[in-house]
Order: C-alpha cells, then structure tokens, then sequence
C-alpha cells in the first residue's frame, strides 16, 4: 500500500519545477523515459517509464485490484521463451541470456512486488505487457552489470521483440489460465469427486427417504444420493478439459492485428513449443491469430464450464446443508463436522459454514462468467480490448472454485457421517413406500390408502387393512423399502 | 399459424415472373408498393408492403416470439393522440378522425391478427412502427370509403406525420411499460401483500422455532416469519413505484435523432399529454430527447426493480415449500392447499407447485434483466437499437411476475394453514432456548449446556440440572419462549 | 386464444352446483376424472382431468407461453417407444399398438392443439406428462373404438407404464434440446460457417487498414479479417457438438428419484435404445439417473456454449455494421444489402437490420442463459423442479440463434460487397503504415515521425523526409502493405 | 502476504504434541481459546480464537479476497456506538468507554492488518463480527491495562453485547454501503456530470451528423449529442440516491431472528441514531427486522442502480472511442486526451484507455450484479447466508464505478476536444440533409434524391436538380443544417 501511495504521489512532480524536485530525484527516484518523455520512478523499483504513467493515470480500486499473480508469471514465461527463440532469430545471446534469467525470476513470483498495475487499465492489456518488458530489461540489465533506466536493454526492442501487447496479453492470458486450471482446479475438484465417491460407498447400504418438490418421495440409499453428486463433479472435470483444447491456442505470433508483421515465419510455432516445454502443457500456435486477438470466445467457454460446476456445486452446497439441517428442528440427516462455534449468541450451535463458503463461491463464478460474457461479446474488429477483465474474471472463478473445493472437500465432505437413527426413523415414518402398492392394488386404491393415512395421521399398514384392499401379510411382503431401491427383476 | 405460413410462402412471388403469379394476386392478394416497388399482401390483411418485407426477411422464432400485445395497443393509443395533436397543427380533419378511430381499434386489440411481425426485426422497430402506419392507414381509407393499398390515407405522410420510428418505439415502449406495471404487475403484488399480511396477522400468536443457517436458532412466531415476507413484498412495490417518474417521460417529439427535426414547436408537449389524458397516466414529454432515443436506462431501471423483486419472490417461495415439506419427513410447518394430484407415480402427495411456478418465472424475470441490460448498454450514438427485444424482455418478466404472484396469491398463500401441533412440538424439543440462558448464567455455560444435551439427546433442563448451573425452578422462570420473541423491558 | 378463454373460464364450474351445468356438461363438455374427483374438459379436445386443472391453476403468461413444441412433439416420440418396450414386458398388444399410433400421432405435431398447458407449472413438468398421458390414452381409445373419458386406455396404467414425471420430463427435455440442436441450430450455424468462408475467400487480396483499440492499426486483407469470423463460428459449432455426449443421455428408467422403482432391469437400457432408432440420434441411458433427475447441468453446460456462440455471433454483427457503416460519414467499407426502406423520416437511408435483429438474439441468449443457470443451480434433494423454465430457456435460445443465423446469412453475409475504392482509400491515408519503419528505423524515430505526420497534416512520407531519417526510395521500399499482412521470411 | 502465511502455518501446530511448540508459543504466540478450546494466535496480533480458527478454516483466495475495508471500518463505527448505547443500559462505563476508544481505530483504519479474514467464510460474517469483537476487546483490554487473551474486556459478554452477528453483519454492510456512495461513488458522478455537462456548453455551436443504427442520419449538434450523456449521468445518480431509503434501515437490534430477544426495548432506536450521529447520515431503525436479516432486496436494489449506471457508462464509453477513432481511417470527430503511448509495436498510436477501464468496469458491475442477485435470492429462513458476497460484489462495484468515474472524468473527458473541421467536412458530404427536403417534396421523391445522389456519387443538389424536383435556390432555402437541429415555430 505504502508503494501505491508513494508512488502515486508523483503525479504532481511531473508538472513540476524540476528544481523543486532535486532532493527527490538524486535521492528517491531515478529518471526514466519512453516517447512521452521523462518520469520519475522511484529508485527501488525495477519499472520504467511506461508502468509509472499507467499507475498514475489509473487509480481505479487500489492495490486489491492489481493484476493477478498468475498473468505477471505467466509473462515472465512467455517473455523468456521470447528470448530464446528471438536468439534463433538473431537476439544478441549475451542480451538474451539476460532477458531469459531476467524473466525467470518473473516466472518464480521473485518480482511480483514491481507489478503494481491494477486490472483497469488500458483493455488489451498494453501497460502490462510493458511493465514486463521494463521491469525485464532492467533486470536483465542489472544483471550484465548496468544501470536501471539506462536500457542497455531495451524493453521494446529486447524484451518486446517480435511482439505486441495485442499478441502477448492473450497469450498469457491462455497461459495463466491453463495453469491455474490444471494445478489448481482440476486437482482440487478431483479430491472432491474422490472424496464424495469415497462418501458413496459408505453409505450405499443406508436406506433413506427420497424428497422430490421437497416433498417425501419414494426410497433410495444414502450411497445412490450421494452417487448423483459424484457424477457431478465428474462431468464438472469433464466440461472444464473440454474447453482447453481452446484453451492451449496461443496468440502470439500474431503481432498487432493477427497478421504476424515484424515477425519471422515460423516464430509463432516455435514460442508456442517452448511455452510448452516450459509448462510441460500442450499448447500450440492458434490456428487463426484474427480470432485469437479479437474475441475471447476460449474464455467465455471456459468461463461457461465453470459456470456449470459452480450450478452443480451450488446444488451439492444445498443438499448437504438442508440434509444436516437440525439439530433437532430439521431434517438431520447428515451430521457435519463442526469447525468453529457457530453463533455468537446462540451457543452450542453448529453451521454449515463450509457450505456457506462453497455456495457464496459459485454465486460470484456465476456474476463473474456474465462479466466475462459481457466483456467478451464486445470486442471491436482487430481488438478485443477488455482483455484484463475478462482475464481477471475467470482467474477468479478458477481461484474461488478451487480453493473453495479443497476447502469444502476437507473441512466438510470428508467429515460428514450419516446420522443413520434418524434416518431410519424418518423412513419409517414415511407414507410414501405406498408406490411400492402400486403394481398390486393398482394407483387409484394406493392414493386412497395414502390419502387415508395422511389425513388420520396413522401409518400405512393401518390405512390399508382399514380400506381392505391387502391382508397383513400381503402388506409387508409388498412394502419392504430394500426392495424399493432399483428396478425388479 | 396458417397466415404466418401463407404469408412468408410469397417470399417466392417476389422474383417470379409476373405472369405466374397472376391467379395469385388477383385472388387472395393485393399489390402494396413502398420505396422498394410493389409487393403482394395478402387481401383479407390490412397491413402494407414494409410489413410483408419484414415477414419474409425476418423468419426469426415463428409466431409466438410476435410483438407483444401491449406494444401494439399502445401503438393504437400513440397514433390516435399524433391524428389529435396534427390536426392541431393543420392535418385535414376528416383524414385525421379517421387515423383516430382506426387507431382506437388498434388500441382495443380489434386489429391484432393485422400485427403479425416478431420482436427480432430491425433494432429501432421501425417494422412495426410501419405494420402500424399501414394498418391505420388502410383502415382509416377503408372508414373514408376508400380501398386498402390506394394510400388515401398514407402511412407516412398522414398516419406517421411529425413522427419517426425512432421516437415513436420508445413512445410505445413507455406507454405499454407504464400501463402493463400499473394494471397488471402493481394490483397483482398489493393482492399478495394484502394476503401474506393477513397470513401474517393469523398466524401472530403462533410460537415457532426460528432458522438460521438452515438450522435451529431462537424462536419467533409465524406471524413475525410472514411479516418478513409481507416487508419483502410492500418494498418491491415502491421499488416498482420509484422507478416510474423516468417511465413516464416519453421520447415522442424527438423524431429522428432527438431534434425534433420535422415537428413543431410544442408538439412533444401536448402530445404526451394527449397520451397522459387517454391513459389516464401521468406521462410528460421527455426532458431530453437525445437520452430517450440513444439509450432504454428507463427500462434497465425498471428491470433491476423487477429483479429485486424476483430475488424477494424466489426467497419467500423457498421458504414456504421448505416450510410446507413432509407431510412426515419435512419440516411440516405449513399445510399448502392441494390444487392437483401431485405425482403420476406417487399417489398421496401433494406438491407446492405454485411455489414452483413462481420461483421459475423468477429465473427467468433474473434472465431477462440480464437480455434488457446487454441490450441496453449496447446502445451507438443517437439510437439504441435493441429497443424491441429490450421492451420485450421487460414486458414478459411484468406479465410473468404480475400472473405468477396472482396465481401464488389465489391458489397458494390464500389458502396456507398452519400446522400448529408440529410447529408446537419442533419448538420444545429444541435446544436452541438456551439462549435466553445467556445472560444469566454467561455465554459459556449456556453453551456447555446446549452441547450436554445436544451430545446426550436429553432435554435442555435434564442438562442445566446436571451440571448444577440451574435449578429447576429457575429454568422453568427463563425458559419461555412467549419472552423470546421479542426485546425486554 | 379462444380455447384458453373458454377452458379457463370453467373454473367458475368446479364449485357450482351441478344443476347448473347440466346445460354445459351435456352439450360441450364432458366429465373427466382423476384422484381429485371429476371436471369438466371441453369435449373436442383429448385432454383429461390434470391438464384440465392445470389450465384453471396455472394462469400466467397467456397462449404465447405454452409449452414449447419440440417438448410436446418429444413426449410423442418418448411414449410411442415407452409403448413398444412395454409391449415387451407384457403390455397388451392391442393397446401398445393403439399408443404407439396415438403418440406418433403427437410426434408428427398433430395434436399440438390438445397441448393447452403453459411452461409456468409444476416444476417438475408433471402436468404436461399427464397431458400427453391423456391426450394419447383418448386418443387410443378412440382408435380403438371406445369415447373419451372412459379410460379403457389409461393414461397411468398403460401410456405412463414404467415412468413418472420425473423421469419422462428429463428424457424429452434431451430429445427435444438434441433434436433441435441437430436439426435447426448446427446446420444453420454451418450455413453461415461456410457463406463467411466464401466472403473471406472472396475478399482475400483486398488489402485494408486493420484496427484495434478502434483506432487504425496495421494493415490486413478483408480475407484475413473475415477468416476471425470464419474460425469464431467453427469453433462455435465444436463447442454446441461438444456438449452433446451429456445431452444424449436419458434419464428415463430412473422413474421417481432415480432408482427405477416400479420399473425392470433393462427397461431404461431398452427404451434409450429405441429412442436412439426412433430420432436418429446416438442416445444411451444416463450413466447415473439420480443426476439425471436431481439437476440440469447438462442444460447449463449446453446453454454456455450457446451462450458463447452468442458472444461470437454479438462480435461479428457489431463489426459488420460498423465496417458498413455510412453512407458517408462512416467507415464504409463493406455494403450491405439492401432489405427493406430503413426509416420512416430519413428516405434512402438503409440500415444494417440484419445484425440488429441477431444482436437483439444474442442478448436475449445470454439472458435465457443466466435463467437456466439460476434453475439449474436451485435444485433439492432427488429432484430439479425447474425442468419447464430451463427446457424453455434453451430451447428459445437455441430457435432464436438458429433462425437468427439462417436470416443473418441469407439476407446478410451472402449479399455482403467490399467498397474496395473506400477501403483503398482509407489505407493509403493511414499512418498506421509507420510500422513497418521499426526494424529500419527504430521503435523511437518510427514514433516521431508518425507523431509528425499526424500533427502537420501531412503524408508519413514527407514526415520521414523531412525528419531526414529515410530517403524517398528508402521509404517505398519499407512501406509496402502487400508486405505487411503477414511474418517476413 | 507473510502474515497470512505465518498464521496459516499454524494448522500444524493445533494437533502437535505441545511439547515441540513451546518455542514457538513462548516466544511468537499466546494462546486464546473460545468454546472450541486453546489454540496459539501470533503475538503480535489482536484478534483471538475464532480468528484464528477461521484463517484456518477458510483458505479461499489469499490475501485479496479480505473482507473490504469499508466493512472493518463499519463495525468500528457499529461496535463504538453499541458501547455508547450498552453503558446507557448498564455496561460498567470503564470498559465502555475503552471499547470505544478501541473501536474508533478500527474506523479509522488503524487496526486494518489486524482483520485478516476472506469475503468467503461463514455466510452471516459471524467471523469478521467476532474478529471485530476479539480485536476490539484485546485493544481496549490494553488501553485498560490489561494482556491480550485474558479477556477482562470480553469479546462476547461486552463488545457484542446485546448483538449478534446476525444483526450486526447486516448492519455494517448497509453502514458501508451507504459510506461509499455517499463519499466515492456520487461525488465522483457528480463531478463526470459537471464535465459532460460542461463539454455540451462548450459544444452547443457544433452542427453534425447524427447517426442511427451506425448510419449517417439528420444533424445535431455536438452539444445535444453530450446532453444525452449529460442526462443518463445525471439520472443514474438519482437512481442511486433513490435506493437509499431502505439503505439507511438497519437490522441493529434485531439479534438473532430479528426479534430482538437479548436487548432491551428501544436499543434498536438507539443505536441507529448513534449510527447516524457517528456518520453524519440519516440511518434509521428497520421498519421490520426479520426482513431485514433475512434478505438484502435492498443491496439486489442497489446493485440493479448501480447496473444502470454501468448500462449508461458502458454506452457513453462506446460512444467516446467511436466518436474519436481514427487518427484517420475512423469517424474522427473527438480528440481525446493522449496520456500513455499506446502500443508497444504501432509508434504515434493513442489509444482510448480510459474508455476501455470504463467499459471494462460496467462489464464487471454487471457481472457483480447478477452475483449479488443469486445470493440476495438464496437466503433461507431467517437468515440470508450469502451476506459477505453480496456485500463484497456492491463495494466492488461501487469501488470500481466511483474511481472508474473519476479516472475517465480526470483523464478523459475533461480533455476532450471536437475536431471541428473533420465535424464540418462530414456533415458537408453528408446525403442526409435530404430529410429536410420531405416536408416540400414529400417523402418518395426525397427519397429518390437521396439513392440517386448516392448511386451516383454526387451531392444531393446535383441529384435533386437533375430530378427536377426542386431548383437552385428552393434548395438552398430547404438545406440548411442549422435550421435542422430543433423543431420548426
């Protein structure tokens, strides 16, 4: 915060008497430049010139907003397999070995705090790709024994070379995003589906009462319930590999408009190799640059598979909280590990805060994916340019959903036992093993003794012998809830 | 369904030779001409040669995706206030009072089977605002004794006079807005706040376990629970109501591109008078034009009050099917009325189904706030074209809303009992009185209680006693839920 | 409309004394009856008792909200191969055969006028089952000799065998989403796939000025430009198909809550199969029925693709108004064809109506989409109860996009010409040629010169001349845009 | 960052054997228990257990995901005036007044590193209510005298006395709310209208094109143009401002369900007047509490203005950069600001950054709305639990509008110069003047001229001559652009 704030202050210093400014600028700041001119940058800070303008003319949402850490790796990715394979084309190898180390550390996360731009700023992303670049060349010049400020190394014609913001930010826009999704997304949400399957087969012999409409509805077992939410989180896994095939599509090569200009043939299949050596992912070139700088349809997609798995996991954060709803006014039949004491006023009270958590989670990838929706629909001719929103958007779907994954999986899933007295009891209870009357008595009689049960407040059995239509016997051979849980033979 | 057929099969005609269609138009057709040429129209139908254009170029979602009604009446209602208003300003009188009475009859729906374009035409509704022209304007020829297709009266130069499509759409938008929220969605919402209140007054003594957390917390009564319900609904109406004064102001007089270029001084003022005076409603001519006709934020408006309504729609018929659940294995608070066998498989049970109508129609009212404002925000410089999809995404979530809280009203929340002896005995066999413990015996203790009792599924006061914070006597003085449900003195 | 009216109209019936229908009931109406007692149907139409109800308790949203037909035509299709597989587990011949006629009948779209019941209903889609029940087991009687009413066909014991609601309304909410999909969206999407070629093959040596942030940019061909089109709607196309493998799974068999009570093994495999036969599509029965039933993600995902097919298609109409924007005070650069007179005040005025009737689709999908998301997100316990709503909302959006392509594409792109002499032009005005200067001259002396050229007004090479950084054969040598619309060698 | 490392860390600890932590809980820990037990908190900090216990439980996002901070500083201001208003009902005044005092650092910011918790947590704030309560009651423990941990200032007992998470969360989240629009967000509106308003003064002279569905239509001049935008600014900020009636309502005194059990009559009255008194805002008691927990319309409501005025923003945007694309190949009418160069390939390239962190911001603001409408319409029962996300998406959004506002304001609008004589060339060649030729000539023969001169090339003079609808002089008498941007006397 101090940073912003520090640095956002030399707003004023630009206009001013550079007399005025002599104490600062041999003492705090060093003098950098592009074509607008000199600006002061404060001196422990590896950005130029370019980054320093963009954070004082974009105070929108402070430091929280800033660009997320996987897009500033990911640029110290693509920026070193730049470097290598600009060396095939002619990069001086001392400059680009420099480049290559310099952009390492960027890949580590060793950098991040010279990454002060926030995600509103200019839609392609353009002084994000130039804050790499300079806090690049800096690095790398720091590194053959020069001087910030001094561009030994060159941000653009360095660290830029063979490429434009418009190529760069969707490529690290693909990277991050295909990072993320397979470290963290995909991993977490199979623990998830790991665990639930575990949890289905603990109680595949745990006969319950089914609920449809929220009303009582016909038998099933604890096992089949929870069957339903494995195979969600299956084909949530499903639907979000679906769209990385998309998603491995690199735009760079493609330059300022897609055609490639100031590049050599072929450097747009030799980055998207090393980018995928570098990952250890399968990326390759994009087919069509023109798509791949003008829309954001791989995002949208994506977006729209996480949208999916936060429906499922809204519907899964649901059930479990209603079904462990008590302790002794709800249903209850699921008890839930307890994490933390609940209420401040009412002691002793247990909430499903992981629930809580997971379901808050998917309501905001859901508003997130209209974001990147919105934005995605948007781009003009040549350019999308609400790249960094939409980035930022599903960056945050895949970080929330994945987090909240591992966290529900391990602070809730994990723990949930059956609370198997209770469930008895409520099968028991139920009318609603009348169905299994059905092929015998036929539907008419079976709703008049489900009717007649209901409205006198006995059980089933009474109601039946009262109405005469089954002897005793009849009765329980016919309703016997085990029989009740698949088809007949 | 037949006409739309017939009609859209002359796309054909259109390139033929003359010769072959010659049974064809002197039969069942007539020949309409606009600035385009000639065009066959089928005889028994009065519109003109811009409407049959937009039926064949436009074969967008079949009959039911047509204009919605309230548009087309309000198109009735403009052009006959446009006839009184020009003849103040020199339009031929016997000219202009046939325009009026034709106009009347489109107001009264006489003439809908004569507006049969869809809502996905051009984006200014230039189509229908010429369906209506032509319309008029044969009708009126036809009262003066004249012929369909002759332009004796003439859609533009009559019927259309002062006015374009771009500022009458948005006229009728408005006017159809105003009137559908006034007299079907505002009565409709005060029906059910009347009926929750009067539930709410029932229901004033009934003492319940509350829920937090979907779990058991201190109790209330059940009036308290539905007077939530009824604040929900009487705040949705002045949220309904707060938007109207921007409804209200009328684009008319704007003419092409907000100038009034083609009008006369005054006309935008007494215009929306006239239509102030026909309907009865407060409308003014808009404060500036050029806003009116480039962007709906009017209706974005008026769709975020719909759809804060939704969200209060879609809680309130959660809670009343949770709260209705069972009969055996739910929280069986509420008996909801039974309106039809619930289950083709499952005889006996009812099901809340108007619940489940109306939290639908709040998806979808959730859905089409999210059409009006992409539409909406999309609008270029001097015209918003998304204007028919923008009023018809707003009409149907007015319609669906207005119908589903009448029908909820009428077959669900009239007729909710309560279901007093399970209300009774969740209440005491909750734990969650502890609270009033609270502060006699401090938080910890209280909560030390609650957990004996939850752990040993003994009551509350077996487990103060044991553990020698109470004795019975004073448990019985501070347990009692009559002095729980509201502040002390 | 009439029907509605007059059916609805009945309620008043229900309660009066039956004297005083004794004039309607035996005239035009007869007795239906079903677990609720008896009820007056009109006696021309199938329907029986449950759709009768439904009419009089469902009023929401008017004739234009009926279910859709894809739906109703699906249930035709479902109970005609629920018959032929009951046939096999000991349907009577005579009445399986008299089904299958019936419902084939309902498949062929036959009896679309004995499907009154709107999309706003049980949320479990339960009514229109019963509907179809009805509608067949009268219909089939009929074929077999006997009245309406009588039941000698049942509509639950014998068209409803083996299947409830709940299992019925899932299955012929896929085959409805499948066949449209196959049959409407993707060969109209594939249509416009291939006329965007054609233009981007057509246009592939007009050289233009690209442009991105809206601003002028480097040059590419018209061909290079529409192959981003090209490649948005290919990609559209795999990301519909790639839903389809979930979209294909049944959930019929798993009857109430997904276990298949009162069903035989085999019965879901067996009916999946002749669905399969029956529509020409690869369906399977689901993996996991309690899935199936308890939620939708398979509409969810299926609505993201649209969804994201409705950016793509939102992008490309928004670029190609605005490149055929003018006549002449816009780009300019494409000319569309001429549909329709534009406006009813500017005369010779024509206005790209075409993108602004599928721009108005695209939002409304993205709307329908956040609704399915918001139902398919709601679901409880054994059972998803807004079937209808999210059945609704795809199947819209996947009829408006459908359509919506066909009109784009054949009243559109196909007539689309290049204004080659406005697109030269703007080109060789442009300064945006400075980029190809960079390798020569440097990033910083490229900039000052096009910074020059700009301010003075003047030609980029007479800013370079006069900047003395290249000679005139320097610079015609460099700026080539045959040159820069792609890599160098 | 290292913070939440390091008590992260910790989980470990909380089940090692205590022996191989006493370095660790001697030298950098205390230990703070609740009900669940001891567990080891960082010394250095002030919050307690149930803190640390969330931290630990709730692993979502990182340190970005924090609670905002205009929440912190709500409950400082809430937990200050509940201490005001305790001692008036019999808090011992020595606490009191050092709860205070701790409590107005918190509102001032002071004690901001010390609520390390994540939006996404318990869905009532419980844990950012108690880490308000254990920071307050460890900071005034000191100010007292005492140690950290020993709790002679009790978290529960005195800072949340008479309160419960459930009234207080809602509380700050309208406190905060209300905070923000009152102090960022419409100040900042109000000065983006003061400067469009300004730019329409400056532009009011300026006659030019008007355009329509992107194309060329009758004239306006430069200043109407800005009016619109003018109005939609100064509407939405009434939109805003109108919601805040029910924005001022707060759920103090409610406690637990809303009935306000634990407090004394007249609390509720109170400490709303302490809150406003404290803020210098009209805040007022609910009307009904049990609303008032149970749902927050009123944040769907203030997300669904501030949705518009993203509709209004996103389209005054578009308008900017389309208006002022160019240098040469655009529409060119605006100059706009140069504060960045823009790319890092195309030198003397100026990009409308602004416009795209505007538009980027409203798609955003959409995208939270729709989050803030899933959660606002999930609540169950008496309590909403998705209040940290809703509360979360309004601050974001009013965050990012408020500082988007500005920076565009600031950087953009502020500077924006008409191109006066690009303006005047435009609207010269223009073939729309026509319009004015109707109201002579009627509208099919303007409508001849227009395609004729179009046709052909010529100016509209020429073709109006060669018609022979008009001569020389009636010409010249008709076509006067100024006499086009207003309705005739």
């Amino acid at each position: 915060m101090a940073m912003l704030i520090a640095s956002r202050r030399l707003s004023c210093i630009r206009t001013a008497p550079s007399s005025s400014c002599s104490f600062f600028s041999t003492s705090f700041f060093r003098e950098e430049r592009d074509t607008f001119g000199p600006i002061l940058v404060p001196h422990d800070k590896l950005w130029g010139a370019q980054t320093q303008r963009s954070l004082q003319n974009f105070e929108i949402g402070g430091e929280r907003e800033r660009m997320p850490e996987p897009i500033v790796r990911a640029f110290g990715i693509l920026k070193k397999c730049a470097a290598k394979v600009n060396m095939e084309y002619g990069l001086d190898p001392s400059i680009g070995k420099a480049v290559m180390q310099a952009a390492q550390e960027v890949a580590e996360g060793k950098l991040n705090d010279h990454f002060p731009l926030v995600v509103w700023q200019t839609g392609s992303g353009t002084q994000s790709n130039m804050n790499a670049n300079e806090v690049i060349a800096n690095r790398a010049a720091e590194i053959l024994g020069h001087k910030r400020g001094e561009k030994h190394v060159h941000p653009n014609d360095h660290v830029n070379r063979s490429q434009s913001s418009n190529d760069t930010f969707p490529t690290v826009m693909h990277i991050a995003a295909a990072m993320e999704i397979n470290k963290r997304l995909v991993p977490n949400l199979k623990q998830l589906h790991t665990s639930l399957h575990s949890k289905s087969v603990e109680f595949k012999d745990i006969i319950k009462i089914g609920r449809t409409h929220t009303q009582d509805a016909t038998p099933l077992t604890l096992g089949q319930e929870f069957s339903g939410y494995v195979t969600q989180v299956k084909y949530g896994i499903d639907r979000v590999l679906c769209t990385l095939p998309r998603m491995y599509q690199l735009a760079q090569g493609g330059t300022a408009v897609g055609t490639g200009l100031n590049t050599k043939k072929g450097f747009d299949i030799k980055i998207a190799a090393a980018v995928a050596e570098e990952t250890n992912l399968p990326f390759v070139t994009a087919e069509n640059k023109f798509e791949a700088l003008a829309a954001h349809d791989a995002f949208v997609e994506t977006s729209g598979a996480l949208n999916t798995v936060a429906a499922s996991l809204m519907k899964i954060g649901n059930d479990i909280r209603f079904l462990g709803s008590g302790p002794r006014c709800g249903l209850g039949e699921l008890i839930l590990p307890e994490n933390e004491p609940g209420s401040s006023i009412m002691p002793g009270k247990v909430n499903p805060t992981q629930c809580e958590a997971l379901t808050m989670v998917c309501a905001q990838v859901m508003g997130n994916h209209v974001a990147a929706t919105v934005g995605g629909s948007n781009g003009h001719f040549e350019l999308n340019v609400f790249k960094p929103m939409i980035a930022n958007a599903l960056l945050h779907s895949v970080r929330l959903l994945g987090d909240a994954s591992a966290s529900f999986e391990k602070n809730c899933v994990r723990g949930i036992q059956a609370n198997r007295e209770r469930i008895a009891k409520l099968l028991h209870e139920s009318l609603m093993l009348v169905t299994c009357l059905n092929p015998k008595i036929g539907y008419d009689n079976a709703a008049a003794v489900a009717k007649k049960a209901h409205k006198e407040g006995t059980s089933l059995k009474e109601a039946a012998l009262n109405l005469n239509v089954l002897t005793d016997d009849e009765f329980d051979k016919l309703v016997v809830p085990e029989k009740m849980i698949g088809p007949s033979d």
